[in-house]
């Protein structure tokens, strides 16, 4: 996309009118592969397995990703504290290496680095306003020392729920506003819509962006995709295709969104199809495309008639792809015991829940159901 | 699994009465990663971005593989050339590279290295059974000079359909038998099952595997899963989860079935769960499970406490997960336009299919629906 | 429900506390029995197969219904004309016969009858408020001539659509306030839950009832289920059971709902279940309950122990039927043109749609899908 | 369908190639009309309720049927009796009558009259064969003296279960071969095809009938549609439209199928539905065809231009009718206990179940979920 020479920043790429393309979702991707452990979900990888975690970088930037997201989620120190973790790694060697490990990869493109904020248990264990700062600055210490180009801090809305849980995405005085994670596409892209009308309606000028799942949730409610029973073992059936990415890059676009990029569930031929959908309007297609033919294209080269016979946009814009699961619902309640902020039940542990504590929720879950 | 120490090789570890947990499929998985084109298939990837080879061989390893199939599927030179490939190596270096990569990550664990013999497209373009025979020992040559442990030939049942596409894995006078590929774990744990029957009545004895899709086809007719209308791009709400895979290795297991494997969307998390199921069996957990808890153990970990009731097996086990698309069905009805081996319609060509052609088959698609 | 003797009128019923069960919906159910054209939907069989009627309206008197609804739905002149009909009777007689067989059947128990005035096919020609009241008042003046116990009035609210189509019933100076027809249960307690808060904080007092379709309509938009594609013929699939009428019969009485009925799609068997749910609020059975048991309780008698071991409330409760219909969707989206009242395409027609006309409609309609 | 004067008898009309309509199921229709009780299923409604039951077969006769099958299933006086009825009718009354309603209806037009023989409980409950003859003799008794044109006799195939249940409808000496019941029309029409191979094999002759489900049941086991979950309360999502019966009527036909009936679900619209697909066959519509406009021809007249584009036969062939229920699976598992005649768990009792044993039969379902 950006010429090759000076690297621009983030706002002048936007102000210039440039469609930016985010990267994915690193745990989920990373969990998949074997190197995150889901219910911590701690980033100890970019330490651990440097490899790993560079190889999807790179996977991200030939798929078009112009942002390196640092591996740096949920790194606070207190998180992987309490996550059980007995790690040779410290909060702050993890988050350095996270940044490196960015820094190298963007630098074989022409990607610029963000360092990511993000919301501490502290906040959820209802610590004091004292103490979450001092971990915020904690992370955003090192970021500042390995000179990210840009944060993008994740800040949950003030009120428990607006049925929109609205993050606002901070560059230096929040020049960028959006959406990230809990929700589909399609509501964040709406959402997103309607953020703009505020922000436009009160005289102010923003950039936007989104960067939602790659599942389909039109059933969750306003805590997003972690409330549902699926969450976060059974969500394959969501996943989305390319088909439904095009469609996604398209209306982001069409609303005025210009940081187009994703979250959980992510993985680079994701990313790939929001850069395809966009090539005209950014005027280049990603090294990955070398091994991609747009809307399946690729196919024409297949052996059976009917299998070239895909080789058209229409038949994949067309398609509703079947769920092979006919003992399987296409929706879902999801689950919410009236617990927020401050409640008991939010208190973070050092330790592990214990077995009786466990038993207790099950017992619980099996009443609701 | 294995002592350390001199590698034992397949047929041993069968006799012994081991659990051979195989790999997954690369091509399905770097086609995602961006290294491989969906249409031709080919894995020139091993000579132009190693890189992504040997990680995927490595998250397979660590998730438990104790085998590694080197990446040479439809490698043979015809194919190649008729995929319009201008490439700068040449089939068989492209094999060799492969070959060395897969040994390379073996000898980090203590896995053997499996030659993939495949069809090649003469056979349906109907040329003579020299020529298919040269090609063939072309393929082998490669795997003879780099010495791999075993061979994996996928011949196509003779009759063009039983319902079943009974896939020989040959090990030398094939000691091993069994399914690769086409169909879901379902399906070709039952084939098995028949195949064995047909083995033991014939007085014969044999060691049995099965590399399933990891995709649910519960609808696709005797052809498997290319005819299904969302083969390849749509096929996301087909993915089966982590639980289907332990349900999977169970079966397979009381089967008898102990070669138990991968094909088409396993990914590395599949294959870890497989390792997971059996480790009992197996007396050992792959070295990935140190990121992972079986059966969602690592959600007691969750800051939600309906989240932490998750935290069991028998959660996951009675899951009926949703698709989130309300307007997709939940089976698909397969095409095919009844065409056979010596069809025009299936002669290979060297160039890609002209437009022309293309119309006249999107044409023939429209008729059909 | 109510004593022998004299009857009470419906305002004296509900100002009482009663709960008053209505009828369900007569062109539906006659259509299927074959004594009404879909389409035109007229009421003609009032006076042509009186027998089929009178059934009718004794199966709903037998399952519980308190009131029958003369069978008079757009039965005005205009209407039966413009349908194309060459009748042997005028829509006067047939309103008269419908009439006299209504209160045939309530004199056999102890219910009231109610004359159904409707939208007449004049008001979306748009002709002017002359006409269409003149219309109006000769429907009327047969109810009053025989003597109807109260009517029921449909008018369509005045904005082409709020997302709920408010119909207004009214009992002189309209009393009883509620919605009828296009939306399923679900939609219509909610929106008369939203009409009952709009009444009482305006600091007016009035009684509400409901009368839904019996079909689920969780996708249909703002003008209800005619713009489903599956309306009329298809919609079985989304017919309620009787568990979903204990359900719906609860929910109604929850939101202070005290004429509880249905439109479209309630068979006999539906109003029985509304009846079985209230019996302690009303403190009867119906006499048709004499020929079920109420949540199943008839199956103890089955042959087979696991259909006896669904003789049980909480087993129908819980129960998610399938649909038996895997290629099939569990959502549509919604017909619309784009057209509301006084559109060309909306005028009325005294003779049917010219085969030019259809043509044209049918390529409209697949440029659309 | 046949010329006035003398009534030809089922062979003559068969064997000169006519195509005889058969009728819909009593028990389920009359079940939701609030007739039969759901459980013991006992025809008395013939003897308390004569209206209800003449009706329901001039509904049948004005939508096609050539046959009114009496309404005595289940009417021994065995199975009366333990099914816990109080009646003051006998089953020789009740059967009476039901011969006598049928004849009378079948003498409004064209129609025959056949005697249902069905199954006996004793047979189940392993009484001798003397015994279970006593009680079909009985049966047989009442159609020779009521002079009933031919007997359908429900036979159950003597091994319990080749996953086809083989009713074999006999009419003297059994000149008519088919199936009835407990499986969805494709099944049937499978099913009848594979009788005919083995009758033709056989070097004999014979007609063919089918009375499927009105219901979808693609995932029912052998034993049909009682063990699966739905029935009898839940299977409305099951219903077949009236596109699912042009074809089966098709289908059947194409089989050589010239007895095209139903059995339970049908309503008389699904006859209609039959009459109208084979009208050039059969050289003429059914009289309740005045109402009703074949493939939604009567839709021409429907006030919005979108639901006049349905008046065509390719768009109702085409459309995937919705179920309206998200959070619905498509398909069920078949509730099954292994339980087979002589069973235990298959005695008939004379009293309903006791509470004990229901609870001890509610735990038993419960471990199986």
């Amino acid at each position: 996309m950006a010429p090759a020479g000076e690297k621009k920043n983030i706002l002048k790429r936007l102000d210039a009118g440039e469609v930016v393309i985010g990267d994915g979702g690193f745990v989920f991707a990373l969990e998949k592969r074997g190197y995150v452990k889901a219910g911590p979900w701690t980033p100890e990888a970019a330490a651990e397995h440097p490899e790993a975690v560079r190889q999807l970088h790179r996977e991200f930037l030939r798929a078009g990703s112009n942002v390196m997201q640092t591996f740096t989620f949920y790194a606070s120190d207190d998180k992987l504290e309490n996550r059980g973790q007995t790690l040779s790694f410290t909060g702050r060697q993890i988050n350095e290496a996270a940044c490196d490990l960015a820094r190298e990869v963007a630098n074989e493109g022409d990607a610029l680095v963000a360092g990511g904020v993000s919301q501490t248990p502290a906040y959820l264990s209802g610590k004091t306003e004292e103490e979450v700062k001092a971990i915020f600055i904690k992370q955003i210490d090192v970021f500042v020392q390995k000179n990210v180009d840009f944060l993008i801090a994740e800040v949950w809305g003030v009120t428990p729920c607006h049925c929109i849980t609205a993050h606002i995405s901070v560059s230096k005085c929040a020049d960028i506003v959006g959406i990230n994670c809990h929700f589909d596409p399609e509501t964040c892209v709406k959402t997103v819509k309607l953020m703009k009308e505020g922000v436009e309606k009160a005289g102010l000028k923003a950039h936007y962006m989104s960067q939602p799942l790659a599942f389909h949730t039109p059933d969750c409610g306003c805590q997003g995709f972690i409330d549902l029973p699926e969450f976060p073992f059974g969500l394959e059936p969501r996943i989305l295709t390319r088909m439904d990415m095009h469609k996604y890059a398209r209306e982001a676009y069409n609303a005025g969104i210009r940081y187009i990029g994703g979250c959980c569930g992510f993985e680079p031929y994701h990313i790939r199809a929001l850069a395809e959908e966009l090539e005209a309007e950014r005027g280049c297609l990603p090294a990955g495309s070398e091994k991609h033919g747009s809307w399946g294209s690729g196919l024409s080269l297949h052996t059976k008639p009917w299998v070239r016979a895909r080789a058209r946009r229409d038949y994949w814009e067309k398609l509703k792809p079947a769920s092979g699961r006919p003992f399987c619902p296409s929706m879902s309640t999801p689950d919410s015991w009236g617990v927020t902020k401050g409640h008991a039940d939010l208190m973070q542990q050092k330790e592990a829940t214990s077995k009786e504590q466990l038993e207790a929720l099950f017992d619980k879950a099996s009443q609701g159901h």
